[in-house]
Formats: C-alpha cells, sequence, structure tokens
C-alpha cells in the first residue's frame, strides 16, 4: 500500500453526508493547510473525518471549490488501470443492456463513479471530456482502457467547456488514440442520421440526452409540420422527420450546426422536407409570427439560461421569453416542447415560467410529459436536485 | 341564454389564479350564503368575481371542499350534448395520435375539461368514474356520447373509490349501455397481455399509468429474473415477460388480482415463467430475504401510502421501508424500481426516502430514470405540483 496524502475534515464538518453517498467535499468543509494546499491538482488522498477516522478515497483538487471527490467509498483502494476498467465495463453493461448500437453517453461522471469524466461513445470512437484533474492526468490510461474494453479505435480528448475554468483545468484538445476524423461521424438514433463534428462542436459534438425526449415528440410528429428553435445539428427536427413529419424547420444562430442537420437530412433522404434557417431564436420566432406562420409541433430546446444561481432570476425570464414568442408558432390544437438544460432553473421553476409564457402569449395548454434526461446519464440519488435536463410537452388549445 | 344561477368570489379571493387558469374555487373562496348552498350539487353557474364580473362557468357541489370547477372559461357557455362532444373529440385525438390500439384513458378529469370525471377505454368498452357531481347528473349524456364518438359497446359507471365520499357522492356500479362484460377482458399492453375485470377490479380494472414505466422496465427485463412485489394483476411482471423476462415471481395480497396475473400469463404462453405468491407484501419481502432469494429487478408499486399531507410522514416511513426491504433481494448489478402514486409525497420525499431506504438496506446505488404517469394521464400546469406517480428506476452496485 502506497504511504497516501491525507484529506481532513474540519471539526464542524459532517462525516454523515459522505458516508450515505455524498461525493463531494467542499473548500469550507475541509482543512486546508499548507500541506494540503500543495497538494498537486487531482491527486489522490485518504479523505479521513475531524478524529482521524478514514471515510473514502478522494482526489484532490486545491484549485476548485470541490476540493475533494470520492472516488471509492474503500480507503485503501487503489486508482489504477484495473480499478478504470472495473469502473468502464459496470457503465458498459448498463449501456449495452439499454441500447442497441454502440452511440451513448458512457460515463456520466460521478454516478457512473469516475468523478468529473465524461465519455461519449459515437461507434467506434470515443470523446473523453476530462473535467477533474485526476482524469486530465490520467487520461492515457483512460484512453488504453477504452480501446481494449469498447474496440474503439479513436479516443479524442475534448478538453473544452465551463466545467474545465472551474477546475482550474486549461483548455485542450487533443487526438489520444487513432486518426483524427475528416468528416463528420454518423450518428443513428430514434431511426434519425444526425452528423456529429467530433472535433469542433459543442461539447463532444452530439447530445445524446434529449433522446428519449426526441422520441416522445416522434410519437406527436407523423404528418405534422415542425418547428425546430435552438435546432443545433438538427436534433428535434431530424428525428421528427423519421417519424413522418410533412416539413421540419430548423432554427439556430451557428451556419456550422445547420450545414450538418442538412446532411443529416441528406443521409436520410429527407433534405426535401427540411428547411434551415440561420438567425438569433428570438428574432427568427417574432418574425415567423409576424408572417402568420403555424406548425404543429414547435421545440425549443436553447442553451443554459441560467447556468449558475447567480443567473437564475435572468434566465427564467428568458425562458418565459422563449416561451411567450413560441406559443403563438402553435397551431390549434398542436404541441409545445420547451426545454430547459440549466441546473438552477429546477422542474417547478421552469414549469411555471413556461406556463406563465404560455398564457402571455396569449395560449393555453396541459402538460402531457415531462421528460429528462436518458438513461446513459444516471444520477447519483444524493445529487438528483441538480438533475439539469427538463423537456416540457404541452397541448395548447 | 338560460338564466344562470352565480357563485361568487368573496372580496379577498383573487380572481387572477382563476383567470391564469386554475380549475377550483375551494369553499372558503366563495360567498357561501343560502341561496348558494341551496344549489343542486353538480349544477351549472357563472364565476363571478366580488365586483360581479364573470370570470367562467363553473359546476358547483356546497357539499365538496371545491365549490366550484371551471367547465369553461367562457362564462355563457352551455353544457350540453354538444359542448361534451367536443370535449371528448379533443380527448380522442391526443389518443389516437399517441397509442396504435384504444386501450388508454381517455378522459382524465380537469386536464382533458372535464373536471373530476375519468374514463378509461378498453377497446370496445368504456368504465367512467364520475367523481363530480355534474357527471354523475350528465351520465347519460356521457354515455350516449361516448357509443357514438368511439364507437365502444358497453359503458360501466364505476362509481367507487375515495374521491367520491369527498364530493358527497353515493357508491354506484352500473351498466349504462351494452352488457356487463361476463368474463375478464384482455388489454393489450406493450407487448403483454393482462386480464382487467371491468365490474370488480380496483378502480377501472386496470391501471394504465404505469404504461412507460412498465415499458422502461421492459429494457432492464431481458434474460432477468424478476420480483414484482404489491404486483395487482401483474404490471410489471407480465411486461418483464413479455420483454423475454427468464422468470417472474408477482406478490399481491390480493388471490383475485392474482388470478389474473397468472390468466395473463397463460394467454402470453407464459404460464411456465410466473410464480404468484399471495401474501402482506412486507412479509413475503422478509421471507424472500430470510431464504436469501436474489433477483435481477425487483419492482415495488404499492398502494398510496400517503394519499393526503396527513398521512405524509407515516406514508414515507413506509416507502423507506420497502426501500429497505426490497434492495437486499436486488442481486449485484441489478435494478430496483420503488413507484409511488401519494398525491402529498411529491418527488423529492419519495426519492429521500427511497434512497435512505436503500441504504439502510446495506445497499447503494444511481438513479437511471425517473418515470411518470403516461401522456394519456395529462396534467393542467397549474395542478402539476400534484402530479402523483412516481417510478424511480436505481441500479444497485
Amino acid at each position: 500500500m502506497t504511504d497516501l496524502s491525507v484529506l481532513r475534515l474540519r471539526p464542524k464538518s459532517k462525516p454523515q453526508a459522505i458516508r450515505h453517498g455524498f461525493p463531494w467535499v467542499f473548500a469550507d468543509e475541509a482543512v486546508l493547510d499548507r500541506r494540503t494546499r500543495a497538494m498537486p491538482a487531482g491527486s489522490f488522498a485518504v479523505l479521513e473525518d475531524a478524529e482521524r477516522k478514514p471515510l473514502a478515497l478522494v482526489t484532490v483538487n486545491p484549485n476548485s471549490k470541490i476540493v475533494g471527490r470520492v472516488m471509492d467509498t474503500d480507503p485503501q483502494a487503489v486508482v489504477d488501470s484495473g480499478w478504470l476498467r472495473a469502473r468502464l465495463m459496470r457503465a458498459l453493461h448498463l449501456r449495452e443492456r439499454l441500447y442497441d448500437a454502440p452511440f451513448y453517453r458512457l460515463i456520466h461522471a460521478e454516478a457512473d463513479g469516475l468523478p468529473g469524466l465524461v465519455i461519449d461513445r459515437f461507434g467506434d470512437a470515443a470523446v473523453i471530456q476530462p473535467n477533474a484533474a485526476w482524469a486530465d492526468r490520467m487520461a492515457d490510461d483512460l484512453a488504453d482502457a477504452l480501446v481494449d474494453l469498447t474496440g474503439v479505435s479513436t479516443v479524442i480528448l475534448n478538453g473544452q467547456g465551463r466545467a474545465r475554468g472551474l477546475e482550474g483545468l486549461e483548455e485542450r484538445m487533443e487526438v489520444l488514440r487513432g486518426q483524427a476524423p475528416t468528416e463528420p461521424m454518423p450518428v443513428p438514433m430514434n431511426g434519425a442520421t444526425y452528423l456529429a463534428d467530433l472535433m469542433g462542436g459543442q461539447k463532444t459534438g452530439l447530445f445524446y440526452d434529449q433522446r428519449p425526449n426526441q422520441a416522445f415528440a416522434q410519437r406527436l410528429a407523423k404528418d405534422a409540420t415542425v418547428l425546430d428553435v435552438f435546432s443545433h445539428v438538427g436534433g428535434f427536427g431530424l428525428a421528427a422527420l423519421a417519424a413522418g413529419a410533412s416539413h421540419a424547420t430548423c432554427v439556430d444562430g451557428s451556419a456550422a450546426a445547420l450545414e450538418l442537420a442538412r446532411g443529416g437530412a441528406g443521409r436520410m433522404s429527407a433534405a426535401d422536407r427540411l428547411d434551415t434557417v440561420q438567425s438569433d431564436a428570438f428574432k427568427a420566432m417574432e418574425k415567423l409570427a409576424e408572417d402568420g406562420k403555424r406548425f404543429d409541433l414547435v421545440v425549443c430546446d436553447p442553451p443554459a439560461f441560467a447556468p449558475a444561481k447567480s443567473a437564475l432570476e435572468a434566465g427564467l425570464r428568458a425562458y418565459e421569453r422563449v416561451a411567450k414568442l413560441a406559443a403563438p408558432l402553435v397551431a390549434p390544437g398542436g404541441y409545445l416542447v420547451l426545454c430547459s438544460c440549466s441546473h438552477a432553473a429546477d422542474l417547478t421553476a421552469f414549469r411555471n415560467a413556461s406556463a406563465r409564457g404560455i398564457g402571455r402569449g396569449g395560449r393555453r395548454g396541459v402538460l402531457i410529459h415531462t421528460g429528462q434526461a436518458g438513461p446513459d446519464h444516471p444520477m447519483l440519488p444524493q445529487l438528483a436536485e441538480t438533475g439539469y435536463l427538463k423537456a416540457l410537452f404541452f397541448r395548447l388549445d
């Protein structure tokens, strides 16, 4: 056994939360002496309570508000290649039970026992997002394990985004194994084909989390005219076309994302049923209303308007405005899908903002379904309050 | 226009809630003078604010805590056969879009614009639950409209259950159209076949609300051994068998429900893969634990332990106990599904009780899915807090 460092809880911090499965130690809960502050970000330590009783094995990052993340409830565990493989296998078993094809989020951080680490699988490629320092340090071990266990030939490290900044990690973009793909990768999902740019896209190039919500929207889409606002690469629009929608209009600010949407539609032989509009979403909705346009199904899946508590009020106003602008675009008896991926806006707050916006848009509706992220995005029950993705399906009068 | 009675809000009651779509007037919000108290339960009236401005057409029940229920936002609407048919058609259109076969909840009360009324459809039979006085009075009109619009030949009025008591309505059980079925009716759902006793069963003989949750459980069921506790007619057990479970054990207190479960399994040619245990569920789980039994998938779908706020604490303790007894019965890496149909226990409270019970049962797990009632059970956004059905899908270590 190696002689590990120690991270100690302060006398007033309650060790019960950790014992009950809460995975984080915040900076104000730990003794941050000079020795602790000197620990390398991403190193491992034994977490002890104030009475020096070992609680767990943690990874330490003195540069983060979360100074400790539980790696293993066994304080004597050793995080090596075998340990990594066991965690990856457990996650892989779940996905293989859930999905017919190898396109899914393989690792969803804490809930898959690999804190701060996200891995998305795209057939024979995998994209790693190491949003915690330990995963940055062990990226090579992760790549080896992924190649061995899943048979992927390409492993990309996508070290971008807000989460890394909070951990004091710099931006990185690397091909760890295999070749950087030169073409967008076709991804089958819900009977549609999406094109994912694994090197240049937002996050890991495609959002798997909306899969069950796109599947639910498909049940409303047959023969329907569809408006997909904030469409990215055509998430809801292409799903609707795959389910027999008569026409879809995708609106997004990104020309690159819309080109991928058109490419996906082309592979589905549905290019003639797709229009794309590159525009600010709010302006596009105002223009469509001025032109008197109506759609049988309208979906708004905006970026996080309330990514943090400080942005909650402004975020909820933005969600309300989306609902207010979108509701008049729904044909009588049609459907409106409103999504939020904001951690800070909980379901009740988002639902209230949405209902208020629909009312201010001059419409009434009932809620027929509330969707969340798919099961390849598991949650620790202790963190379930933060379940970030909400999709509200309204039927409007 | 008939000269309608008036229900008036008290000066301190805020008419905004009604204008924004809240559907109920509570007894302490209305002027309850002798004239109002004399209104027949189930009659119609114009709801006015304290300044005598008309707000809506309501149905009045002086015997209920909910003295007024909004029938129509147009105060001049007339609730006649044509009005009923329009509401039924709107609801039917939604269900026909959602489902391939005519087995669903056709009317889910307020959210389908027919307050207090529940109608379940079983192929060419319909079961009406009039849990508001107006629907009791108009049961014949409803039966006529149902026969005309849907083509059902049998209409049964099931006037049982707690909700009617709260409205001061007596128990009734009547065949309004056609013949009382002499055999349990086969109901196809999620590829399984259930037997529903439309005359003698709980509520309307089968619970459609768990359909999406049973479908999700099917994704975990292939080749699995399954324990379905509080199984009723085999809701989760038969779904699992239809999805290729190697064996299912259904536990319920009701011999009649278990006989229907065996009958369903027989029609699915799966009788050899089903065991039934008639027992108190808690005792049965203790016995299975003593015998060292383990299952790949365990589902607990108990009756409402917290049907009202007064029963909340005791109810949450009961849910925790279910989780504590069920968790040890799950094989390593297996799945535990915990359901609550209690209005009073909200999602957070139920999830916390469940996670606590799992921990006290000596296990850890992650939440892979949170399910609700299916979309044939729509909700008014203004009442969405009361979304009663929760199904938590845990993967245990």
